[in-house]
């Protein structure tokens, strides 16, 4: 089930912490796609979870969590789409 | 290079003659995703252009456009993420 | 899986057709509360659905969903509840 | 009479006081749902109180309450609710 | 219990029915104040009602309710004012 | 002259200096109601002043005014209210 | 006393009836200075009034009023300006 | 060419350096009113400059610019005004 | 002098009416810029004018300006510039 | 490909570093126009950049970009420019 969501953090992101973090989610399926909106602080980011508990503790768990703003939408299938399975 | 759009509009979006220009860009490989946001008239799109200019015309020409609100994000690749293209 | 959707139509919401859909979409479970706001034509619900897909498709099918303006939000159990299941 | 109170804070909420406290209200009836929003810092509570004042005095009670923003919408039964008493 | 409800309509509100229905509410001490905000088509009341579904009830049976805008906000006394019953 | 003033201030508002303040213009005529808008910092306030330079020179001097957020609505007589003087 | 009005309607205001209206204020004194805001269809006035209450009259009763958006600002002198009566 | 410029700081304006500054550009006739707005920090000042770029000279030039938040609207005469300099 | 204008219509813009209004207007130098905001209704304009009275002439002689939305922000040249005239 | 880029900074904008860097790119023809909105601490640049991620790197590398609050507006040519590259 996937949600889109945009982070928010005054700190440059890429740091150790946070990309080990991330890229351990993006590699296990659960964050299918992250991009930098350009000339921001910002970030998006389309996460594939169970429910919106798995939701809240994989966001909440990114080390900058505590210095982030985030905005979240639940995303589902759109019947205009060509992909089967809209990853 | 890519775009997100939301595209908001009070009227059922896949109405065939929609349907079928957002799905042709969708096989040209011009609209990568398609979602839903759950509970709303708005879609998420994330396009995959040449330039600004080609973002505009493929926009403007949805049958819908001008009964839409829409609101754009340039997007570019993010340090932390594992994919090589991000599509 | 609980979202909270604020629901806000100018049109007297319990008419017959949306009176008995609500109502029976209260009875199978999948929607456990609904509020009036005091004093507004809003009125606060909280579903719990599977998937965010489900969710898309309750509140869509409503009669007056045309009418309406919603704003979703996506609810996960809070450790300081003392609900097991927080219905 | 129920108020639905969104109370956000950008500290860890389930601190022992403030889970302790919040959890006497829930035992005696006076806080009836406690809900997070999915990766925020927000959470959602449905407070069901004599008046105004009760409500004034067990929010602003809350040891994180001089942290908080918060916002109320005084709630009551909707014409189309199965529930009773709606609690 | 007091409510500070601001309504504002595009319309004349001192119309026969409109200034009849809350003449009679603020003889009956359900409505204590009636002020209209200088230069604008909007207008501040206090109400003292017995619960939020009075107020829902009082408020949306304004003939002009239909064509209202309200915002709400729920009042308690304040230990500073030197008033014993607030009203 | 009536005016409306909503005030917002982080601090506990009942403290000595600013509750001897404003009892003192409340006794005098100058302040008539002084509301604590339920849930929140917020304080709902109606000032009768000769003109705005004492209503500036009244609020101004609040102890806790460099603190405050506040809102001005200049307030005047409703045609359908039943007060005569409207206090 | 001095109250700053600014005035947005989406018609030409210099309509006869307006104009002679507006005029009449002026010369009367009631209305100090009328200057149009560049590239916008808003207006912005200064008006002197004894109260409240002749600010409502003054401006309700401009004939262009049913379609106006106003949002008004009560001004007072500043200790800094060099104008004995700060017309 | 006439500026309205609001200024607000949380500052006590008229400290010296501030009030001998503004008041040297108003005999100089650049700075033609300044108001206080009653009840909160701004001020309202109306500048009579030659372009944009004295405009932006003489605010910026302000001692507590650092610390003001600015809202700059362009002004011209109303063909309604009987000023014919509008001063 | 400089005036950045966003002009928003929900109309074609390029109507022949409009479209040789504005070349004529670029043609004397008065309008320097003009974009189109990718995938949205709205342009950028960079006016050069004498002062605040002809921008508010040139924009409000628009054929589409009864239908259009827009916001001015007056600019003037920044001493990191390169251009000596910052056209 | 032209992007609008605001920045806004409470610094003196032009400090040695970043006029210089800001001035190279402007030689380089990367960044077309940089003018100062008057009186107020934004500055709006026009850029013309390969693509987003060309974009987000410029901007990015302004030393002041870590107290910047940047807004970005993607442009394309107008059919009624009468400039052929538009720059």
């Amino acid at each position: 089930m996937l949600f889109q969501v945009e982070m928010t953090v005054k700190l440059p992101l890429s740091m150790p912490a946070e990309k080990a973090y991330s890229q351990e989610l993006q590699r296990s399926g659960k964050w299918h796609h992250l991009w930098r909106v350009a000339d921001s602080y910002s970030n998006v980011g389309i996460f594939d979870v169970k429910d919106n508990a798995e939701l809240q503790e994989l966001v909440s768990n990114l080390p900058f969590f505590p210095y982030m703003e985030t905005s979240v939408k639940p995303l589902c299938s759109n019947s205009s789409s060509i992909r089967e399975d809209d990853s």
